[in-house]
């Protein structure tokens, strides 16, 4: 019988448990799967750990969330299309829900598809090795919880580890002098440890945006943050800084580009994740960096140079949930043979000439349509629910405007569901006076929770 | 030719580079040997780095050591036999140097042997295997440099990759709604962060004495500290209190089995480490913990499965660099074909005596003098210059009763070297009040240093 290993089980590997179970459920015969997840729980990223640098197994933390973290996208941009927000809920919820909430979403529809007992949790894949004789995948697996490294054989393996959890961590010079806490943000957990302090925040990213976001929230005294090239340019509060780029730090100052310094106390850098793989044979292994379309994958997901193997969730992310179940409905129908690949040469001209238009865009409404119209060629390709994602791309371009409008209000927007038609309902408390992410707080309806700061 | 791999290019791997220059020196004909280092220098823990977690190449951070670290046991209990300090500093200097005076000691010989170029740096091994039927182990290495894996293949591996960096981080109820910082002392790096701070040290350990240490000399407010068999027991200032095991936390507090709580700001994790080597094969792991006689080790080093691979340095170390030294003098000889090795049985026989006679051991006392017995039995195989074990132990229990004594106050002790028969000289300054914890400010030799905190 055929076999498949997922590596990961994230969103990506939990939606392509999902694909292969749903082609089993309209009575398609699907080949054996198993998963091998190396925390204890799936859900990736979106399962929170209070833990940083290694974990209890002597594995690299993979959790890069915080406390506090409320999806900085709207939920309708992510949607399911064969698993609404309503259909979860039973309720309409807001449109920015907390991290909580959006484990609680993606959890719901694999256990509703049942598919938990092809995981193996604590199970750290160490090495993927393919044989040419054979044409079979080895993949070896370090068991946590029996303590015990063991190999199996797999016609087919599918990559599904994430991106954003490796950080790209760059030195400046004095950071070996620095007497405050410099930490990546992959190693941010808590914003409360900020407060009354003065932070620099490295970078111009979401992860800039939104961890300086979390600290202004929750009581930093003062926030700077630093740009290589662009300003994030919004209406900042007043106690929040943007600077030209970082030269060099002392013991307890920071020193810019402008010829401005600053006393900081903590310093975090936003500085972007590195794509890491060190499981893979080098001749498997994706060498990319953080863009829309990544070299080497056809449709974004086949390993050109032999398509036994995919990539899920490689893209830099507008597009998120639906778009993974985009891949996976599309890597399913290629291992189950419904839909038949092209010979090397075309997959490698069509994917060059995706990525030349990549290079051609100039703004993130470009991008955004780009990446929706990858989406779009996908589905069209397997029996996905198809939903309008040119509306999608309209609710991004809302999402845009209202940042641009307020940066630290525009999580109380409420935007139409794509799926359903429906408007998706005010949260009882504004973002910023929302200090609690639970999602039992997040779930009642009263308005109970307003409180000032 | 023979080819033998070492791993890690800290203390033990450089006394084992040492030891064959050494028998080359005297016109042997020795191996050719490798020795692989991730990262880019060598000196292992004594090579500081500000990085926590994942480093630029995406490997875990080996470095356990923090800035204004000094020396914990006195350097005439861990001075090399065949290259003294007075040879390296020209002139006598204190008893307890900080971190960068002992690197550059250890640096001192290895330059002067001349054995850098054998070291590959920026070199993680990945996977280490070994052939049954030619006998030969294949060695599969990261080179971050070139960006390249690549695998060769040796007649012996030697490993000496450490065991104090991968920690060992129990959880405690709690500690995923705690708002402070929770982190393990192998994260722990500049004790000046902890200023006007109060803080839990959770652990009885030498990290815990020492890390909380340094926090009271750079200004921490208030310091707890909590065991969960045994008190330290030192006469701790004012504003150090040990408590009973830790329950569990909430938000902002920490709750003890004495039924007392206490409002903290972070919560440092000084719960020892893990020895870990992920990347040798699973019938080539040594599985062991802290202890002074790990099983499987015939002599401390020999793995007694398959004698043509080494660990050096895996006890519980009381003795350190020159334990180093005549474990690998001792290995040297036996990959020479100088020193034959029993068979199987007697070799387990002999390991199993020494792991009984360690398991009576009853106090510090009798395990310095067990490791002491151990050093001196394996030099006595060697060429290794012999010295006085016996004075040795004496230094151990002088600066045990030091501690007792003053626990702020012990570094400012002196001690006669065994191998010179000289005093060590005064540092310019006691240690609470040395700030500054570069090698200038140290080898300098007026008392321009003496601030009030
Ligand atoms: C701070 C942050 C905030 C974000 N916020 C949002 C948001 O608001 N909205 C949104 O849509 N997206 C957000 N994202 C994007 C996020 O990437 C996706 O939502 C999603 O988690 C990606 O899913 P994934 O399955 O591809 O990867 P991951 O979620 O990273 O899951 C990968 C899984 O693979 C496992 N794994 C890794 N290595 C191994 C191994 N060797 N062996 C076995 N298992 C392994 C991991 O344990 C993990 O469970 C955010 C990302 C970050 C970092
Ligand atoms: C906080 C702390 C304080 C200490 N203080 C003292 C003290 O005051 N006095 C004292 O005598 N001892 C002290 N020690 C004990 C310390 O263990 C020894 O001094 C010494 O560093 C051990 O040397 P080692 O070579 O065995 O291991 P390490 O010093 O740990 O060196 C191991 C080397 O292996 C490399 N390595 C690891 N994995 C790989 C891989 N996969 N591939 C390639 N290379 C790899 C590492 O990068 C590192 O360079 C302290 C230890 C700690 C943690």
């Amino acid at each position: 019988m055929t076999r498949i290993a997922i590596i990961g089980a994230g969103p990506s590997g939990m939606a392509q448990l999902r694909a292969f179970q749903s082609a089993k459920a309209k009575g398609q015969s699907v080949p054996e799967i198993v998963c091998f997840e190396k925390q204890n729980d799936w859900g990736g990223l979106w399962n929170y750990t209070w833990r940083t640098g290694m974990d209890q197994n002597g594995e690299p933390v993979h959790g890069s969330m915080y406390r506090y973290l409320w999806s900085n996208g709207p939920k309708e941009a992510l949607e399911f299309a064969d698993y609404t927000f309503d259909e979860h809920f039973k309720k309409p919820i807001a449109s920015y829900p907390p991290r909580a909430v959006l484990w609680d979403y993606i959890k719901g529809r694999a256990d509703k598809a049942g598919v938990k007992h092809q995981v193996r949790f604590n199970s750290a894949v160490k090495n993927v090795e393919f044989d040419q004789q054979d044409r079979m995948f080895t993949v070896t697996v370090d068991d946590h919880q029996k303590n015990e490294t063991y190999a199996e054989q797999f016609d087919y393996v599918i990559v599904a580890s994430g991106h954003f959890s490796t950080p790209r961590v760059p030195e400046y010079e004095g950071f070996n002098i620095f007497n405050g806490r410099i930490l990546h943000a992959h190693d941010f957990r808590d914003a409360v440890e900020f407060k009354n302090k003065t932070i620099l925040i490295v970078g111009s990213s979401y992860s800039a945006e939104d961890v300086g976001s979390q600290c202004y929230k929750y009581g930093a005294k003062q926030i700077y943050s630093c740009y290589r090239s662009q300003p994030m340019g919004y209406k900042w509060p007043k106690n929040w800084t943007e600077k030209k780029q970082l030269l060099h730090v002392d013991e307890n100052s920071a020193y810019f580009a402008d010829g401005t310094s600053a006393k900081v106390d903590a310093i975090i850098l936003c500085t972007g994740y590195l794509h890491h793989f060190p499981y893979m044979a080098e001749d498997l292994r994706l060498e990319t960096h953080n863009c829309l379309y990544p070299d080497g994958l056809y449709q974004g997901v086949v390993w050109q140079k032999n398509p036994q193997l995919f990539y899920l969730g490689m893209q830099d992310q507008w597009y998120t949930f639906n778009m993974f179940d985009a891949q996976a409905w599309y890597v399913r129908d290629i291992v189950m043979g419904k839909i038949a690949l092209p010979q090397q040469d075309e997959m490698t001209s069509h994917t060059a000439q995706w990525i030349k238009r990549e290079q051609s865009l100039k703004n993130s409404e470009q991008m955004v349509k780009f990446q929706g119209e990858y989406v779009k060629q996908l589905i069209a390709q397997t029996d996905y629910p198809s939903f309008n994602i040119d509306a999608v791309n309209e609710v991004f371009m809302q999402w845009k405007k209202h940042k641009k409008e307020n940066i630290m209000g525009f999580r109380d927007k409420v935007y139409r569901s794509v799926m359903t038609g429906k408007m998706s309902k005010q949260h009882h408390t504004p973002w910023l006076y929302a200090l609690d992410d639970s999602i039992e707080s997040y779930l009642e309806n009263e308005n109970h929770e307003q409180e000032a700061m």
